[in-house]
C-alpha cells in the first residue's frame, strides 16, 4: 500500500490552504473530502474579510479554490473518513467505502458538526449504533434498521443498508424530497434518544418508538473523538498548540475544528501552519532516520 | 482627541487583514504603515500557497491587498509609531511625526525585523541612543550625532537632525545611492557597538570609532518590547495566546512578530483573529459600562 506523507481530511478553507501549502513543498499528500467542496464555502453569503477578494460570494470563492487547486495538480479524494488510528510509525485511514490508507501524518481538519450526539449515541457506538453503512450493512441481514441522514447525500446508504437488512426506516434530517428505494419508510420525526441494554435496542422521536436492532447515524462530519479515538479535546474543539499539534504525534489540526473564530482566514491561515508543521516533522523524522 | 476603536500597527498581510475584518465589524480603526504596504509584500517571488491567489507575484499582491482595503474605505496613516503606552483605558500611540493618537485597543502586526539590536543599544536607549530623530533630534542642537538608517527613506530624518546638530555622519544600512543635505557626512562602515559611562558617547564600527553626542538607529521596524514596554517576549516573538492576545490588556499580535511560520496565509489568519478579539473586547467592555 501507498503510504502518503500527509493525510488531509477536509476540503474547507483549512484542508485545502493545507493542501497547497503541502504541495507546494513536494510531499505526497491524499486529500479527503468533497470534489465539490465544504458546503460551507458553497453556501457563503457574501465574504468581504478574505484578504486579495473584496466582496466575493460563495460560489465565486468555490470557484477560486477549485482553480487555485487544480492549478498544482491536488485531487480530492471523495470518500468519508470513518476512523483514524495511530499505528506508531503511521495512521491507518479508513472510509467509508470501506478502504484503507497509510500517511505518516495526518491534519484534521474536518470543521464542526453543528449538531450534538444523541443520548446513548456515544454509549452504544459498535454495539447497535454505528456511522458507517458500507462497513457494516452486512451485520444486519434480516434485521430493523434505521438511518438518520444529514443530508440527501446519504439516501444512497440507507438503499445500500435495504440490500442487507429487513426494515430500513430512513429518517431524514433535511426538508428536500427524499428518493430513496421502495420498500424503505421514509419518516419525518426527530430523533431524541437511543437506548438499548447490552446493545441499542431502541431509537425515540417525538412521535414514536421504534424497536430497532441497528442506527446509523450518518452526519456531514463525524465528531473529532470519534474519527481520532484519544484526541483532547477542549469542549468542542480540538486542543492544538501554536504550531497545530494535537496530543496525538504527527497529527495536527486546522480550521474550524480548533475553536472560535469560524473565519475563512483563520482556518486558511491555521491549514498553512499545520501543512508546515507536518512537513517539519516529517523532515526531522527522515533525518533521523538517515543519522 | 478622537479615540479609535482599534489602532493597527503595520501593513503587512497581518495588520491589513485585521483592518479589513475590524472594519467590517464597523470599529473605527486607524492603520499606521506605509500606503504602498510593506517592503515584504512588494518583494515577494511568486507565491504559490494563498488560497485563492495562485501562482501570484509580489506586485499583483500589493495590488490585490491594496484594491481590498480601498474598496472598504479604509486609509493608511503613513507615519511610523515609535511607541505605545498604555494608559489604563486607552493606549496612547506617538509616532516619529511626533504626533499622539488614542486607541481602546491596539493590534501589533509590525513583522520582524531582520536586524539584531546592537551591543550598547538597548542600555543607553533614552541616554543618548534614539529611534526617532523628529522626536529627539531639537536634544542635540551643536552637538555631534550619526544617523544609523535601514533604508533610503531615513535619509529625510538625517537631513532633518543636520537642522540641529553640528555634525551628522550618516550610516546606510543599504547599497543604495545616499542623496542627503550637503555637510552630511556619509560613512560606509558597519557599526559594530555602542558604549559609554552614564549615556552613550561612542559609536565603534568595522573601520573606525566615532566621539559622539547621540546615536539614532532608525529601522524600519522597531523591536516589539521596545515599541511596547512590558510586552511580555518568547525569544524574538511576542508571547500570544490563541485568541492572539498578549500580556497587555487590550493589547494584540498578529503576523511575523508572534512567531514562525513566516507566511502569508498565517499572517492573514492571525490578523482576522487578532481583529475579532478586539472586536470583542471592546464589545464586552461597553457592556460592562452600560450595565
Amino acid at each position: 500500500m501507498d503510504r502518503y506523507d500527509i493525510a488531509i481530511i477536509g476540503t474547507g478553507p483549512a484542508g485545502l490552504s493545507a493542501a497547497i501549502t503541502a504541495k507546494a513543498r513536494n510531499k505526497n499528500i491524499i486529500l479527503f473530502g468533497s470534489a465539490s467542496l465544504s458546503e460551507k464555502i458553497r453556501k457563503a453569503h457574501t465574504v468581504r474579510n478574505y484578504l486579495g477578494l473584496p466582496e466575493i460570494s460563495g460560489t465565486q470563492m468555490q470557484k477560486a479554490f477549485l482553480d487555485h487547486i487544480s492549478s498544482m495538480g491536488i485531487a480530492v479524494t471523495e470518500e468519508k473518513v470513518t476512523l483514524v488510528f495511530p499505528m506508531g510509525d503511521y495512521f491507518g485511514i479508513q472510509t467509508s467505502s470501506d478502504r484503507m490508507y497509510e500517511a505518516s501524518t495526518v491534519i484534521l481538519a474536518v470543521g464542526m458538526s453543528a449538531g450534538k450526539t444523541y443520548p446513548g449515541e456515544e454509549e452504544f457506538l459498535g454495539r447497535g449504533v454505528s456511522y458507517c453503512a458500507t462497513c457494516d450493512a452486512a451485520l444486519y441481514k434480516g434485521k430493523k434498521t434505521a438511518v438518520i441522514g444529514s443530508s440527501p447525500d446519504e439516501e444512497a446508504e440507507a438503499d445500500f443498508m435495504a440490500e442487507y437488512a429487513s426494515e430500513v426506516y430512513y429518517f431524514p434530517m433535511y426538508k428536500d424530497e427524499v428518493k430513496v428505494k421502495d420498500g424503505i419508510r421514509v419518516v419525518r420525526e426527530k430523533p431524541l434518544s437511543i437506548s438499548g441494554d447490552m446493545k441499542a435496542r431502541k431509537l425515540v422521536t417525538d412521535g414514536n418508538e421504534y424497536e430497532l436492532d441497528g442506527i446509523f447515524i450518518l452526519r456531514d462530519s463525524i465528531s473529532p473523538g470519534q474519527l481520532l479515538p484519544g484526541l483532547e479535546m477542549d469542549g468542542n474543539h480540538v486542543k492544538v498548540l501554536r504550531d497545530m499539534s494535537v496530543n496525538v504525534e504527527g497529527c495536527f489540526a486546522a480550521g474550524d475544528i480548533t475553536g472560535l473564530p469560524y473565519q475563512y482566514a483563520k482556518s486558511v491561515g491555521e491549514g498553512n501552519v499545520a501543512a508546515l508543521s507536518a512537513a517539519a516533522y516529517l523532515d526531522a523524522k527522515r533525518r533521523r532516520a538517515d543519522g
